[in-house]
């Protein structure tokens, strides 16, 4: 008989896209749906990119060479420069995706059956990827109480084993919008040295910190051999399709090893290149109107949410995302119900339940993620949809008292 | 101490690239070097394909669907009937590159530890990928003294353990241009039913086909569940940098666990999938151009070789590769030597050392394998530089007989 693989049974579907067609069900009845559920931002992507593709002068689109075009590579140290990281063309290696940059470093630093750890809730495609890597996931739970600050460092010190290879942060964080400060970003330099591990650091929303400043990993000193950074262009121009990210790092033997993953795919995409080369050439002063307009959509969306009888959501201090704690049930059945059997002024409101971004089983029952990607105007009345929603779903519990 | 994860350090370097260093090192001194070592096709990419992403008002490029753009799959199935193929839009993923496409197949069919069966020589990166998945590669022998024919299938039969989950095999064949037979495939049919055997079938080079017909392994009756098809837009329409692909099978299980690794990546390049669907809307008479070029270079390859004293190389019915045997001691040393201390008239060679395409040690070292993707002219010349080279290579051997 032929047979799935293990690991083709155990993969996760992706709990963001689990609901899709509850939703499209939704649409076909008529309803508007109002999307907070996925962090696809509606924010332009800048002319200026498609206007680079538009114009280049291409006979025959080849490969490029396997760790991406060197003068994308080039360009992209001024970015980086700019962001207060150094590094050199040849630490950078670009990848389809900040996903294929995750994918690397699962590929490159973790054999199978080795662990790593992630402060849950957390990005729920890191499972999707250590799973495709056969690399465990032992998640360390931060708290909604506390906004989702860094568990305290003797958790970490308790989940740590002969087998744990490395610790992945995001930070500001999806899908709970923290930005660790530099004091945590320290603790995590102490273990990781102390341990011998490997600091595998997103920082997609790097750009939109509104609280605090940010903090790169790659800014930590004395952490340079323990540090890869895996980066995208997806939210940071509003360019996820592009599918272009990257895996920069300075330990020359993990890059010499994730570089011979990335010949045997050839190469990154070739158009993307161009739109990220061009990317560079913005003026700094881009990011402050989404920024500013990011910043608008989470005062009003964290506002609303507190407002509500019962609900609790901390101030994130970057990304686009918040993790709120409403009074129901089941976070799973809740979102199902707001697109099944509920509407408001004809409209409803898609969420991502949170138990898809925890690794411990029975946490996120009764917490949403909502990526605030709408315009203020539809934010609102989002909210207004939540807000009627919960006065009327017949699972919600009694009244919690906030935080 | 930090360390690599064992499939980092067992990756293979790709075969095709690692010369390029002394490639390099030859243009700088001035010698001209004719690329014989990669499939990247000097062809021009169709203008209508740059001028459909020209022309796509886009505001924000976002992600696709995982699977690829509806409207891309439902305008391949089209593609597909004219290949005589007959598929969903649904039985269709969307890949980043044939590359991606391999990849999922190892995850969703193949746990580590089990076996993939391939004649050899064969694609390098199919190593890669089984490193990446943990696969393990069991070469059998493909001979070039039959053209390199599919091996007996009794050959298959002393390879197959309880291990064993598939076959790979590429036809028209990369790197030996080798186009199976229906009755070959007949043979693949009868021992994949036999053994319960996935049959992964690379169809790269489909559309150019210069002796005999073109047999995909979805036309096989009966074998339907088996298949898993491997596509790509890179060499169809040289587009090689879009990194376009697609995994297509009517095994719908398959197709629900390949979906899942995909959603964990979010989507494949958006660009590409517009160029993508452009392609199909080329009139069939747009492929005539192409492989009439080929089949000319073809044709002065394969004579240009064989007239040359104690060097075979079979007619390729297919590709753009050939694979020849010269009277010399070992391929790497001679194609290193070929860059770093030959030249013929201010100019020199570089061809791809077989031995990189064989899984047995040992093998190919009198082969080497020669990508016909250089215009006619310069195609003669680089022949012109490998009769000379082979005339005073000091690790030349006595005469072969030609077979």
């Amino acid at each position: 008989m032929l047979t799935i693989s293990n690991r083709g049974e155990q993969m996760p579907p992706s709990p963001i896209r689990k609901l899709v067609p509850y939703a499209e069900a939704a649409k076909k009845k008529g309803i508007h749906v109002y999307h907070l559920n996925i962090g696809q931002p509606d924010i332009e992507t800048p002319p200026a990119l498609m206007n680079a593709v538009r114009n280049a002068d291409l006979k025959v689109l080849e490969y490029s060479h396997s760790a991406g075009n060197e003068s994308y590579r080039r360009k992209l140290t001024e970015y980086y420069k700019s962001v207060g990281i150094d590094v050199d063309p040849n630490q950078i290696l670009i990848t389809t995706g900040g996903s294929e940059a995750i994918l690397f470093g699962f590929f490159t630093c973790l054999n199978p059956g080795d662990e790593v750890i992630i402060p849950e809730p957390f990005y729920a495609n890191y499972n999707g990827f250590a799973c495709a890597a056969g690399v465990e996931v032992v998640p360390i739970t931060a708290h909604i109480d506390n906004g989702f600050a860094l568990p305290p460092i003797e958790d970490f010190e308790k989940a740590i084993t002969a087998k744990t290879k490395a610790i992945i942060i995001c930070s500001p964080n999806n899908p709970t919008g923290y930005l660790y400060s530099m004091e945590e970003m320290m603790a995590l330099k102490a273990i990781c040295l102390k341990h011998d591990l490997y600091l595998f650091s997103d920082e997609a929303y790097r750009e939109f910190c509104y609280d605090g400043a940010y903090v790169s990993a790659m800014h930590i000193e004395g952490l340079e051999q323990h540090v890869v950074l895996m980066d995208t262009i997806s939210k940071r121009y509003s360019a996820c399709g592009a599918r272009l990210g990257a895996f920069v790092t300075k330990n020359k033997e993990v890059y010499d090893a994730a570089m011979k993953f990335a010949q045997a795919r050839l190469s990154p995409p070739g158009l993307a290149q161009i739109m990220g080369e061009a990317a560079v050439d913005l003026p700094a002063s881009y990011f402050d109107a989404p920024k500013a307009e990011y910043l608008s959509r989470r005062n009003l969306l964290v506002k609303r949410l507190n407002q509500m009888e019962g609900v609790f959501c901390p101030n994130p201090g970057g990304a686009f995302y918040a993790i709120a704690r409403l009074p129901i049930d089941d976070s799973d059945l809740f979102c199902l119900w707001l697109l099944e059997s509920f509407s408001h002024d004809n409209a409803t409101v898609m969420l991502a339940p949170a138990t898809g971004f925890y690794g411990t089983p029975g946490l996120g029952k009764n917490e949403v993620r909502l990526a605030y990607v709408l315009n203020l105007d539809d934010l609102s009345k989002a909210m207004d949809c939540l807000e009627a929603a919960l006065k009327v779903y017949p699972g919600r519990t009694k009244i919690d008292l906030k935080s």
